[in-house]
C-alpha cells in the first residue's frame, strides 16, 4: 500500500464521489478549545465514506469480473457503499447484513438494487456464508477494509483532508478518525504521511469497542469482548484489520475512546452548529475533538464525521442533550 | 443591478465564503419524479446563504464607514450573516430582532459578538429603531435584501450552481428558491440569466406568506395579511422588497406555495437522504421539488436549502413524519 494506489483511486473517482467540504464553527472551535475543522462524509453519496472504498474496488476489477458480481458483508454503511458504486457499473451485487443492522441500512442497500442475504450476528460466521455464495455464482468478494482497492479508496478522504486544510493554512495537528476495522484510518493515514507529514492521524472509539486503542497500546491485534449491542452499530468490529492493523501501527498516535454520552452529545452540537446530520458511529471522532482536548495536541484539530445513516428515534435522542 | 457586480462579490467572497456542494439522492429523486439536485446553503458559515450578502456588503464599505460600524434587522439569519461578516472585518456589528425570533439565533447573534437590540415585531417598527441608531452613532444600515450589494452577495450562490449542475451536465430545468424578501431569488435570478439562461428560478414560500407568489401574478407589490405566526420564521416578510421585486417579476417563473406539512416533511426527508440540518424557512424549495412536481417543467430540479437554523424542538417535530 502506498500513495500511488491512492491517487489512481482518487482518479478513477473523480466526478463521482463527492469532494465533501472541510467545515466549521466559532461555537464549536470555543467548546473544543482550539479551532476545529469537520470532514463531514455523512455528505457522501450513500451518506459515509463507504461509498469511495466501494467505488474504488469496483472500477479496479476487470469487466468480466465485474459482469459476474460482487458480494459484500456489512452492518450497512459499506453495504450502501458497494450497492451503489455497482449498480453504477452494471454489476450485481449481494450484501449479506446482520439481521440486527438498522432497517433504515437494510432498506436503504435494497433500495440500491442489492441482493440482501440476512444472518444471525453471533450465531453464524458471515465470512462463511460470503465465500458459500461467492463461490457458487462466481461473485467478488469485496471485504469493508482489508482490501488494497478499498483503503486506497478511503484514502481519497485524506487527500482532500490535506489539500483542504492547506487552503486554510492548516498542515499540522491530529486528525481524528472514527475507527472500526480500520480502513478509512489507514486510508487516511497513508494519504497523509505523503501529502501532510506533520499531521498525525488517531483513531477514536466507543467504549467497549475499543479493539484498535488497545492494540495499539499492546503492539498486537486484541480483539473485543463484545461483538454487538453498541450504540455505535457502524465501526462494531471484532478486531482491527489484518490489512489495516500494521498500516495503523505504524503510522497512527494513540487511539481515543469516548463515551456513548458524548457521542450523542456530539451528533446534537453537529446538529446545531454544523448542520449535519452525524450517526452514532459516525461521531465519535468529533467527540473526541469536543470532549478530549487534553488527549490532543496543536492549536488545530480535524475530526471525521464518517457516516450519516441514523434511525430519527436515536437522532431524537441525541437532540435531547440541547 | 447585472452580472459584473456578482462576479464582484464572488471575487470578494473567495476562500471567505464556502462553496456548498450540490447533493441529491436516488430516493429522492423518486419522490421528486425525475432529478433533484439541492444546493445546501445551510452548509455555509452562519447556517444560512445570509452570510454571503453580509460579506459581500462588509468588504464593498469603505474602511471608514466599516470602522464606524453597520446595523441591520433581521429575524436571525441575516443578523447572524450580518455579525460573523462584521467581527471578521474588524467592525461593530448592531443588530435589531424581534423578540419573538428563535432564541437560537438571538444567541447565536450575540456570540459572534454583535450587540443585539430586541423590538415587537407589529407593535414597534425596526426601520425606525434601526434609522434612530444609525444617524446617533454614524453606523451603516445593511438591509436584508434591498441592497445591491446584498443581492449580488447571495448571487454568487447562482453562479455555483450554474458551475456545479453543468459538470453533472444539467443546463435547464426549475430552480427553485426559499424566497422572503427576495434577496437570494433575485440574485440566483440574475447569475443565471447570465450563465444558464435555460434555467428559470421559481420562488418558493409558505402558505399565508406567498406576497411573492401573489405579486408575480397580479404583476405589482402586494403585501401579506399577517406579518408574524407562521412555522417558517426565516423567510416571513411583509411583502416584496423594492429592488428585488422588479428583478423577480422580469427574470422568474409562477411562484409556487407550500404547506407547513410539507414542509416538515421536506425536513425529514433532508435528514434521512442528504444528512443535512434544513430549517422550515429552508426546506420551502424542497417541499415545492418534492410535493409539487405537476407544477415543474423539465427532467431535472434544482432546490435550495436556504437554511438550518432551526431549534431542536422543531425539528424533533419534522423527525415524526418518518
Amino acid at each position: 500500500m502506498d500513495i500511488a494506489r491512492i491517487e489512481a483511486a482518487a482518479k478513477r473517482l473523480k466526478s463521482h464521489a463527492r469532494r465533501t467540504p472541510l467545515l466549521g464553527a466559532p461555537a464549536l472551535d470555543q467548546i473544543a478549545g482550539r479551532r476545529l475543522l469537520v470532514k463531514p462524509e455523512c455528505l457522501q453519496h450513500t451518506g459515509s465514506f463507504k461509498f469511495r472504498g466501494g467505488w474504488s474496488a469496483l472500477s479496479a476489477m476487470s469487466p468480466e469480473a465485474r459482469k459476474k458480481g460482487v458480494i459484500a458483508y456489512s452492518s450497512g454503511n459499506h453495504a450502501q457503499g458497494v450497492a451503489m458504486a455497482a449498480r453504477a457499473h452494471g454489476a450485481p451485487a449481494v450484501i449479506i447484513m446482520p439481521s440486527d443492522a438498522p432497517a433504515l441500512k437494510i432498506d436503504g442497500t435494497r433500495a440500491l438494487g442489492a441482493e440482501v442475504v440476512l444472518y444471525e450476528r453471533g450465531r453464524e460466521a458471515r465470512e462463511e456464508i460470503g465465500d458459500r455464495l461467492a463461490r457458487g455464482r462466481g461473485l467478488t468478494l469485496i471485504k469493508p477494509y482489508d482490501d488494497p482497492e478499498v483503503i486506497a479508496g478511503q484514502g481519497t478522504c485524506g487527500l482532500e483532508i490535506a489539500e483542504q486544510a492547506a487552503e486554510l493554512n492548516v498542515t499540522q495537528g491530529d486528525v481524528l478518525v472514527c475507527c472500526g476495522g480500520g480502513g478509512l484510518t489507514a486510508g487516511i493515514a497513508l494519504a497523509l504521511q505523503a501529502r501532510a507529514p506533520d499531521m498525525r492521524v488517531r483513531p477514536a472509539e466507543p467504549e467497549g469497542f475499543d479493539d484498535t486503542a488497545r492494540s495499539l497500546r499492546a503492539g498486537k491485534q486484541l480483539a473485543n469482548d463484545q461483538e454487538a449491542g453498541g450504540l455505535c452499530d457502524a465501526i462494531l468490529t471484532p478486531k482491527p484489520g489484518d490489512l489495516t492493523f500494521p498500516i495503523n501501527a505504524r503510522l497512527c498516535g494513540p487511539g481515543l475512546v469516548v463515551s456513548d454520552d458524548e457521542v450523542l452529545h456530539a451528533m446534537a452540537l453537529a446538529f446545531r452548529h454544523l448542520k449535519v446530520v452525524a450517526e452514532p458511529g459516525g461521531a465519535v471522532a468529533l467527540a473526541a475533538a469536543l470532549f478530549h482536548g487534553d488527549a490532543l495536541q496543536g492549536d488545530t484539530v480535524i475530526a471525521t464525521i464518517s457516516g450519516g445513516n441514523v434511525e430519527a428515534s436515536v437522532f431524537a435522542r441525541a437532540l435531547q442533550r440541547l
